[in-house]
């Protein structure tokens, strides 16, 4: 039997566009001898529809996408994820679902059994559990069919918990006792630099240890903040046979007697591999940000430092150099080589800029308040305004031109909460929000790898704000070194403070680093999506209490 | 036996002052010879904690707080709601939990089956559901212990699926084979103004189909958006037979032989009910949000339109007059009643005001792009300008005297994206984002029902953002009346827009309105928490997709 994989970028909602997608995947793995068509999951919809699903009328056109689907498949079978409603009269509205497709209909539906209500998803929210498990019989093969999850009864361990069984039921096992010839599994499984290997792991493993092989089809492209790097694989027991592109659509056939045979390939090692990832994850989410809600040019603030050089290179990269713009909004307090180095960058990238000097607009705003402020010092209010004008100039443009805002905050400032709400923590969609500062440093090395794009100046001299004179970020906060490595140990591997002073960090540090994190709840709430590569972003996959005391 | 109810306050995380509120209530139960004293749901921590129960060190902190009250249950005995740690290998980390503590330790553990995972709620994100029911033997009575959801077995129909059994378990049923004498209830149950009567209802149905006497015991005060109203209760077959406080700490005993033999009370009815309990329940939610936080003043933009008024009397009725200023910030659109109106407003309640006129800082702006905005029309851009100079100064006032801003939109606004991001959409914490425009009348009406405090010109005259010359809203929408029911229909009820058109209204109207509901996702997404009055708030309770087309 020859089985196709689509790895295929929907957008979430466009049903009618997602649709016809699947249906031209079909055509042509038809076309190529294909007999069965394997999609991702909740392909119908896009992954993950979110509350959509409550919406009763939405399911039902899901559902309609379906059937219009399973028309197509003649002389083909295909397997396409989508919500199906739960007939029981107790229980979640829904399934997460497989539709097994073949001689024009549906022929069976095969649900989730594992439903992940952890970090970014929450699928419980939607769906009812699976407790039933056959096979589907098809061209004499007997296929199991599983969905993303259902592979993961061991889950990595991440915290200090040190569970790796998060649930009761292993599909897995109740599958390998029927026997099947082949596993299946649909997955909408997101990009973090850190879950390419697990996600290999788990799959050899579980073809290791059931001794079948496994056809693992994931979902490629942005959607919003998550990234889904693609990276479909086909392992048997020996390993990987064979591994599909990352961060773009693909398709490949397979045959199964080749797969039951082959021997696995050997790993490529890439000493610039995760900051590779990254950068390839990133420009993936800039520019489906953009396709995907019909827009087409950004802007990006330049303030002659790091943060925004590196997105400004990013975007460049992703909608194209003629589709971006750079603004330049100097003030007082503004270095020289700021203006200079933002404007090199531009020119390296052939990015049109503009320079709009903020001085008259914030002596404008200091007269106005010079009645109710009297006598007051400066403080930080002054540099507040300065980074809110910024913010403003460039919705304005946006306003003006339709060129979208990118944030080009950082995820160590955006912890330890050294940014202005409302200044240069607004934008439609953060772009390194998800990378630590010291990683900002190695996409910018990574990106000026062959020649420099990035000006040296920008990534050696120290970060500043800029908002008042001579500061410094290191006025402020630890050095980056050492702070990433606290907020690390803290946001993405949830240890205490008297965990992290336990392995050598300075304990007024540590302390007065955890005490910013958690009095800066308040300004992320109200921050743009942040582009996710991490295994624990800011935004929804990190509910901390805004209002409370710890 | 004596059972003491204990509706308190807590704060999140606050593990110290909230076991600290937790000894004096038993010491005090214990003076009135109370046998048996209960806690709400998670009251060591607060509820809801968040990810702070991905954090070890955190429930093992409130093990331990759970342990210091166990210690002074002498003389009487405790039913306290907290985190526990699953000791079995497989599943979640954790249980969401009710220490039964009497003789100074932990006697029983019991857990939550039902764990809601909808709305708001996210309780499989952290707890493994409970499998085993067993009763409490405490001076001679078989005590059933449930957690909040565990009655809800049998849900409000909300929207367009029509099930009622969204578990597949009923821990009543499972709990009445046992036989118990008394059925108690610890609860974190949010208030919405259409919940008040449904839960009424759980719970006498419970009671009377099991033909128990239940001791309903919920939690009070604000936790950021979620406002718990308390009003805890206890119900026997025939009825309720006392009801606790609303929106304020309380205390109550009750004893079991004249719970058993009590009659129902009479329903009470009040014509101002629905909209008292909404400004009853945003005066807390304020007063919460800035007590919790240790803050203490607040300050309003006045437009001299109604959402401003309603908002700044709210602030002032949780705060107290002197906590709060308001800021008129007129620019050459403003009429002159919208200066008048409001300075009216703020004498009538007694609030400091001050003007900034916002008309030299726009002209600033304008001039500083002038070059780049060049030939181009005024439009938008310019109307955004305006909003975001205003929420720039509020920012400024809050930088500068500490106070934090309060945000005016309503609901209705924020539906349709009819806001400024960065501009009217700021502040710390959204009063009214929660309540239709037609519903901010309403407490208008209320909050002037006995003397005039808003100013009636702020009532009558037609809403405008006055950010062009005679700009009105009905220039851009439908009549608020018309508007409300559709977003609330679409928003509350789920409907799809056939659905809405059935109901009679014109399609166009219905189309282009829930156009942009789902348009401006995107601006909802970075606004402030909103003070939760509804079945169906904007934020972490109704997750919809940005990037999508729908």
């Amino acid at each position: 039997m020859k089985i196709a994989l689509a790895q295929n970028n929907y957008v979430i909602g466009a049903l009618e566009e997602n649709v016809e997608k699947i249906i031209r995947s079909i055509r042509k793995a038809r076309q190529e001898k294909a007999t069965l068509v394997v999609f991702s999951e909740l392909a119908v919809c896009g992954y993950p529809p979110h509350d959509l699903l409550e919406y009763k009328h939405f399911v039902e056109n899901c559902r309609a996408g379906i059937q219009q689907i399973a028309a197509e498949c003649h002389g083909i079978a295909a397997i396409v994820g989508g919500p199906s409603v739960n007939p029981n009269s107790k229980g979640k509205n829904l399934y997460n679902s497989a539709y097994f497709l073949a001689n024009g209909d549906v022929q069976q539906v095969v649900n989730k059994t594992l439903l992940p209500t952890y970090d970014i998803f929450d699928e419980y929210r939607y769906f009812e559990q699976n407790t039933e498990f056959r096979l589907i019989s098809y061209k004499g093969f007997n296929i199991a069919i599983t969905i993303c999850e259902d592979l993961w009864y061991k889950q990595p361990i991440l915290t200090g918990y040190g569970k790796d069984r998060l649930y009761s039921v292993c599909p897995m096992d109740r599958i390998a006792a029927l026997c099947p010839d082949l596993v299946i599994n649909i997955a909408a499984s997101p990009f973090s630099y850190l879950q390419g290997e697990i996600k290999t792991e788990i799959l050899t493993d579980n073809a290791s240890r059931y001794k079948v092989p496994i056809y693992y089809i994931n979902q490629v492209g942005a959607q919003t903040d998550l990234i889904f790097d693609g990276g479909s694989m086909v392992v048997n027991p020996t390993g990987i046979i064979s591994r599909m592109k990352e961060f773009e659509e693909d398709f490949a056939i397979y045959d199964t007697d080749g797969v039951l045979n082959a021997k696995a390939i050997p790993c490529k090692t890439d000493s610039h591999k995760e900051i590779s990832l990254i950068y390839n994850a990133l420009t993936l989410g800039i520019r489906d940000y953009f396709v995907k809600s019909g827009l087409k040019t950004a802007i990006v603030g330049l303030s002659g430092g790091i943060d925004s050089a590196v997105t400004l290179t990013l975007a460049a990269k992703a909608l194209g150099a003629m589709n971006v713009r750079g603004l330049l909004m100097p003030s007082q307090y503004s270095s020289d080589h700021s203006v200079t180095d933002a404007i090199e960058l531009a020119r390296n990238l052939s990015v049109r800029y503009d320079i709009i000097d903020i001085r008259d607009v914030f002596l404008q705003y200091s007269d106005s308040m010079s009645g109710i402020f009297k006598g007051l010092a400066p403080d930080i209010t002054e540099e507040n305004i300065q980074a809110r004008i910024r913010g403003n100039l460039l919705m304005a443009m946006s306003n003006k031109f339709g060129c979208i805002v990118l944030n080009t905050s950082n995820k160590s400032e955006a912890a330890v909460g050294y940014g202005t709400l409302y200044g240069d923590m607004s934008g439609a969609i953060s772009v390194l929000g998800d990378v630590y500062k010291t990683d900002v440093y190695r996409l910018a090395e990574y990106i000026n790898r062959d020649h420099e794009i990035i000006p040296r100046n920008s990534i050696v001299k120290p970060p500043s704000a800029e908002l008042r004179p001579n500061q410094k970020d290191s006025d402020s906060l630890p050095d980056y070194s050492i702070l990433d490595q606290i907020l690390y140990n803290y946001i993405e591997l949830k240890k205490s403070d008297e965990e992290i002073i336990q392995l050598g960090f300075d304990a007024q540090t540590v302390k007065k680093t955890l005490r910013m994190v958690n009095n800066n709840e308040y300004k992320r709430y109200q921050t743009p999506p942040v582009l996710r590569i991490s295994t624990k972003a800011f935004g929804p996959g990190r509910k901390m209490p805004l209002v409370a005391k710890y």
